[in-house]
């Protein structure tokens, strides 16, 4: 089935680069992008139109890093030191998706925000729990969010939702027998080093080897985190080899933040085609420092976005784009690094997330269509005509999920399924 | 007439101190708070009341320096270098207010907005446009929002905005003649010291004196306008000095950004009596660098906030009290200073505001109510029931217009007037 969707085309087909196309056509087959166009070609003038008028067509966004059930605690415990951010929210926070009526509640909500918001891929973490993570995946397929959910894994360090090594094992054998969805994937999920005991990543590792599974984690947050790995594995110069040592630093691996990877980090990271997930509120809201995205993106580093709920305080991925651009002008103000411009920020938080996933960067032909569509007409009146390239940059600081009109993920509209913000 | 708020009242009487009461009341009478109560004393027993139900009621915002003409631009030229964007847009965009047909739309939203986001002061620049700047003191009148709003002095390297020094003169004459508002007062805005004469500023600090006006402009924002004003005015050992020369530099003046204001600069603030006003989304985005507000603090240096649109892309200062504690983690990762705590940040954001403007800090008997309601049930379901503190933090972190049900200015509620964000 062939169908048009009709408006402002924008688009970032590469790193830095930015398309716009006045009025143009995006033609579908069965959701398959066909092409761009500025003049509808002959052959599709009789098929379905989707008029969005003056609306703003955009890549959808690709949040890469985010804990499902930190959500319940968004925006909160902001002025803890790491450690008691912790245990007071974080640790209890999860503890409570032992209860699987109370997790379907939250994760239904999470699901359709990130819709509403126009976020169609994730990459994200869940607690412990077998259940839970599997009615998470159940609620985020349901709402048309595609992507990677991972069973968190931790054996030590983890308060009440630490788990036995034997458990964490059973578990996650468990929890992959029962992963049978269209376009939620399970992905292998060591917390972080302190939180796996050796033997649990040799387990893990194998796994990622024998299924093909994927992997995240995290990496390189700050200095304490990185002392304290290098206190457990007296054996590796550096972080990241605690990974490599098991098995789990693979093409692919998504590892969260990077803010003090150094130069043979960030190599590493790039020969064994190792993603960074840039998150960049989180990193100030917890005081870990401001990550060196330009150093990462320079050294050939795969770079992509999260909004790292809740160390991060905004499920809005435009929202992330814009404090990504932020902490890159805080690093310019330090050391001279140029800052991330709006279209190459953004392509981090679109663009750099489908190709993880294997779809395009911006609307190439042969993939199924992420997008959203953004109504912008509510928007301060301006003092002449605007550009494209203006009106994207505007939509992206100022947009929430007021303008966003519609939400196609895997060539599907989503968005008109979800209750809209005073429903809820 | 009385009249008695029932709500959870949260309120921050000093620096760094919160106070709530779940289920509280607040008594007024025309308007004026009479007391805050755990139960309602006898004998308001009869009056009416506005019940909010779990409706937290909160001291609104004051918003210290803000652009108005440069609303139509929110949100766009960010990737612009200071001096390209001050021409390609920010000149651009005021010169469009000759027309007060254009300027009464514009500052008409921009009002409403205002009420909506829940600031009910503000110290604005309008533009040179004496028209203009008259629509819009009318229109915020109209809408409830109170304060100071400055027709812009500059009479050199202003493009296509620069007034002659005897235009600008004769029009800051006509526009004080015009200013009769009960709840919107002038204030002299020289622009900043490179945009006036010696001979300006010299008329301008008379004006001030002769009349008892306040004074606001900006200060120490980059290195590259402090190395211009030493240059300007080579006798200044520092940039403030320029405007105590000329009797400018006076209690209660307002200058923005003091970035790169050094002890003597902080000094001379906390002597004179003037006022800091922190723009951090502005700092960062224009790459400023980050204010030293706890030292600013420590000084005796009194420091509100402002949303510096359109340096700032974000209107609503609940955003920029955020941002003030992300700028604030920033400082404290450079210099080790302690961060604004979310109490502190919202004080400087709203309490220090009232307080400039003679009202009180928090809700202080014997002041006209300023006050916002938000109703936060619609945000993510906790794990458990939060305190009241906790739910103020996640307010001020997730809030936008669409929690905000009443909006309090001079003791009267002001949103119900406003229209819906789908009805602009």
């Amino acid at each position: 089935m062939t169908t048009i969707l009709h408006g402002n085309l924008i688009h970032t087909p590469a790193f830095g680069k930015l398309e716009t196309i006045h009025g143009g056509y995006l033609v579908l087959e069965d959701g398959v992008i066909q092409g761009v166009y500025r003049v509808l070609p002959e052959q599709y003038a009789a098929c379905p139109a989707e008029d969005y008028g003056e609306g703003l067509i955009m890549p959808s966004f690709a949040d890469l890093h985010l804990h499902a059930p930190q959500y319940p605690m968004l925006g909160m415990g902001m002025d803890l030191p790491l450690l008691d951010w912790l245990d007071t929210y974080t640790f209890r926070t999860e503890a409570r998706f032992e209860d699987t009526a109370y997790a379907r509640r939250v994760y239904r909500a999470l699901a359709r925000e990130l819709i509403a918001c126009g976020t169609t891929r994730v990459a994200m973490f869940s607690s412990r729990h077998t259940d839970a993570t599997l009615v998470l995946m159940e609620e985020l397929e349901r709402a048309g969010v595609t992507g990677y959910v991972g069973k968190v894994n931790m054996d030590r360090n983890g308060g009440p939702v630490q788990e036995t090594t034997e458990d964490s094992v059973a578990e996650t054998l468990r929890w992959l027998e029962g992963c049978r969805f269209a376009h939620i994937k399970p992905i292998l999920t060591p917390r972080f080093t302190p939180s796996c005991t050796n033997e649990l990543m040799a387990e893990l590792g194998k796994l990622a080897l024998e299924r093909g599974l994927p992997v995240q984690s995290h990496l390189s947050e700050n200095d304490g985190e990185v002392a304290w790995v290098k206190a457990l594995h007296p054996d590796c110069g550096q972080y990241w080899e605690t990974y490599q040592k098991y098995g789990l630093w693979k093409s692919g691996a998504l590892m969260a933040h990077c803010v003090h990877s150094g130069r043979r980090e960030q190599e590493a990271m790039a020969e064994a085609g190792v993603w960074a997930v840039h998150c960049a509120a989180s990193n100030v809201n917890l005081c870990s420092g401001t990550a060196p995205v330009r150093e990462l993106l320079e050294r050939g580093v795969h770079v992509a976005l999260g909004s790292d709920i809740a160390g991060g305080d905004q499920l809005a991925m435009n929202k992330v784009v814009v404090m990504s651009i932020r902490a890159s002008k805080i690093k310019r103000m330090e050391t001279g690094a140029a800052f991330l411009t709006v279209p190459e920020a953004y392509y981090l938080g679109s663009a750099a997330g489908h190709l993880y996933f294997g779809g395009g960067a911006g609307f190439q032909a042969g993939h199924l269509l992420h997008a959203v569509v953004v109504d912008d007409s509510a928007m301060p009146e301006p003092t002449r005509e605007l550009t494209l390239a203006e009106r994207f940059e505007r939509a992206v600081y100022l947009m929430d999920r007021r303008h966003i009109k519609a939400v196609y993920s895997e060539g599907i509209e989503r968005l008109r399924q979800i209750p809209g913000p005073e429903k809820r």
